[in-house]
């Protein structure tokens, strides 16, 4: 089957507006842009550090705020079942990323759900006591195994990281038995290179080792399969490509099989076997509510679970044939502009390689990502030197990606990134 | 100076509907109703489970939502300084229980809270591996610790519960120096009985013992003075009396000089000193701040944070003394009703041995409660046999004492609440 993307990749180098209108019209995936609120005359490439905001989420939060809570009060943990949202949205996602019910469950931050099941697949090795994770991993993953060592001690936990430039040989001969949990974030959050999952999850098994996938920057961007997998655990972030809002509640996958014997120290009563029994002795729940602690924030997961509703009737391979066409797209127009020369990519060119969100470096990739948002394309940057853009095909359009380019070689060409408003940094970069 | 709870107490056991209403008239927090949306015809007595939804709630929810998330996106975490927002709220909190700045900030669940401050002071006790608490403290308190325990095993860290029932001559007995933390949460759940804080985190630290105190029953309900007590830990809740919405951000406070001593498990990047330097290794943040995890819950937290601003021109000694006098005339109500006799009441009648809740046992409380809320008065029940009830003066009346406890008595001298229909058991009791 010759799909867009690779027709696109071995036919198509000369990426045009009447090509990217016609590829609009053509897009099944189309109508989606219609389930947000958007910006007007913005193109927003930063769905991969907030993703926008479904209507549907405006509709939820009416009911909640003016029916559930104001009018309905207590009774609304039974009559409105907030009692089990975190399974409910749990669900939504498990569909979107290859995982079998009743193991996957939303709750806390992600860097919360990391202890828990670092701590679980920690417990479950006695004998090893080595995290081994890449350099590059997303900052919090990192701290937090740091976080675990320094409660339990270097004798019993360590954390050590490898270069994460290295290829998928010198990170498979890493894999040795003395390495207790293998911790890899699926798409990092800089290059947007995207891990092997099939691949490196069997070579560490085969080595005795549990892994820890963390989706931050996948789940809701490209098609998982955890369970084909046979994953261990993973952790994913409800607030990107699942567009739950700004600091929306994470999610926690452990796999069928580790249920009984695992045992996570964020017991809180919401993880308790029967938690209105008020028992004073902690009893795990069965099945993946052991993984709960507190109290579900239902305001801000309530959000998740309406803009979960968006991804209903979305095929994830659909989705990530519009993704990979984007971003093909993307980069060829950088490679038409002359003056864009020096952005250099850093994110890799095959498909099987890539998430869904180019990473260029350039020495001013600040100030041009603050000159591209005061222009209406809003982007982020990454220190100390990369410009990142995410690319999110359920409400990004062909067109948007010539305006942002367009915008970009034209912020280049008259040196207008080099004012000095775009110097000045901001609290949050 | 006479207050009009001791004028009551002393005076005044003859409670009638016209002394309430006049008790409403020339109640100076009378106008604060007006601040809360409340469903009609009901009493709601249940706001020491989840407090009501302040009006400002609705119209900073759609401030988040239509402006800042939507059309903002990203740069929100600047321009509306959501990346403030833990300390913004912690702060508001921080005036209600005697914090002097920058020892206060919301995050995360009073569970997972509980954790940190835990971990924290247990490291600052080597040598000393008992925490004490009460039998009868709220579970998800109990769970934490034996979650810690099991993680750090037994010779490190275990739990001693004593009896809740005991008095405080007992309770100071067993403030020994092989404690290292004495947890303690202020209010209990089920009785509302009111510890001494000033006293019992006196001794306790004469006897070099950490103090973490629980607020979830008192932070919003009374005046607290942390800083005045010398204590050195808390957490709280912010859907109970401070009324942030079902499952808010809980907090954390931690007395300044203890700031640069701790090193808490839960490590995220929000804790680090530099989070978008997105350095590999963990250097905690200065000050408070070193307590937060993840990326903050903005929708749940920006409701918390809108709900705080009733608090802002209310003195807490107005509150309690408003309390307090509720809670007299609803005991004295019920002493009135002859059919009321089976009702026990468990909660000490001494002022300041109480917190804002009365709690009766009765052998059919579930029936009772359920009887209750069909006919418009919500209160709530606790295993195995209390009828709980919250006073809340931000939006409680004085007449609706009246209607609560009338209510209670037809539905007891009808035997109405002995119907089959008041003993169905929901999910969430």
């Amino acid at each position: 089957m010759t799909t867009l993307s690779h027709y696109l990749e071995n036919n198509q180098t000369d990426i045009s507006l009447p090509l990217l209108q016609q590829l609009d019209c053509q897009d099944p995936l189309a109508t989606k842009r219609d389930a947000f609120v958007l910006p007007k005359n913005t193109v927003y490439l930063d769905g991969n550090s907030l993703g926008a905001m479904p209507k549907l989420v405006a509709e939820r939060a009416q009911q909640v705020l003016s029916k559930q809570w104001s009018q309905d009060l207590i009774k609304s943990w039974n009559s409105h079942n907030w009692i089990d949202l975190p399974v409910t949205s749990g669900e939504k996602i498990a569909r979107l990323v290859g995982a079998a019910p009743g193991q996957l469950i939303c709750c806390d931050s992600t860097s919360v759900n990391l202890f828990k099941v670092l701590s679980s697949a920690m417990q479950m090795q006695p004998g090893r006591k080595v995290v081994l994770s890449l350099a590059g991993n997303f900052p919090t993953d990192l701290y937090m195994v740091q976080g675990l060592a320094s409660l339990l001690g270097e004798h019993n936990c360590q954390l050590k990281l490898i270069d994460e430039s290295v290829n998928d040989q010198l990170l498979e001969q890493e894999l040795t038995d003395e390495i207790a949990v293998l911790l890899l974030t699926q798409v990092d959050f800089r290059s947007g290179r995207l891990l092997n999952m099939q691949r490196l999850t069997e070579l560490a098994q085969a080595k005795g080792i549990l892994v820890i996938w963390d989706l931050a920057h996948s789940a809701g961007a490209l098609p998982i399969a955890l369970d084909a997998c046979n994953v261990d655990f993973a952790i994913g972030c409800g607030y990107k490509y699942l567009n739950g809002g700004p600091g929306a509640p994470a999610f926690i996958y452990a796999a069928a099989r580790h249920h009984n014997a695992v045992s996570q120290p964020l017991s809180g009563w919401m993880g308790h076997s029967s938690p209105f029994s008020f028992d004073k002795h902690y009893q795990k729940a069965a099945g993946i509510s052991q993984f709960l602690t507190g109290t579900p924030a239902i305001l801000s997961m309530s959000a998740l679970d309406a803009a979960l509703d968006v991804f209903a009737d979305v095929e994830m391979t659909q989705l990530r044939e519009k993704s990979l066409a984007l971003s093909h797209c993307f980069h060829q127009l950088v490679l038409q502009h002359n003056c864009l020369r020096p952005l250099k990519l850093i994110t890799p060119l095959k498909p099987a390689e890539r998430g869904s969100q180019l990473a260029y470096q350039h020495p001013d990739a600040y100030a041009l990502c603050q000159a591209l948002i005061s222009h209406g394309v809003i982007a982020d940057f990454r220190a100390p030197n990369i410009l990142r853009l995410g690319i999110t095909p359920l409400y990004l359009r062909y067109v948007d990606i010539w305006q942002a380019v367009t915008t970009l070689a034209e912020l280049v060409a008259s040196n207008e990134y080099l004012k000095p408003q775009y110097a000045v940094k901001n609290k949050v970069t």
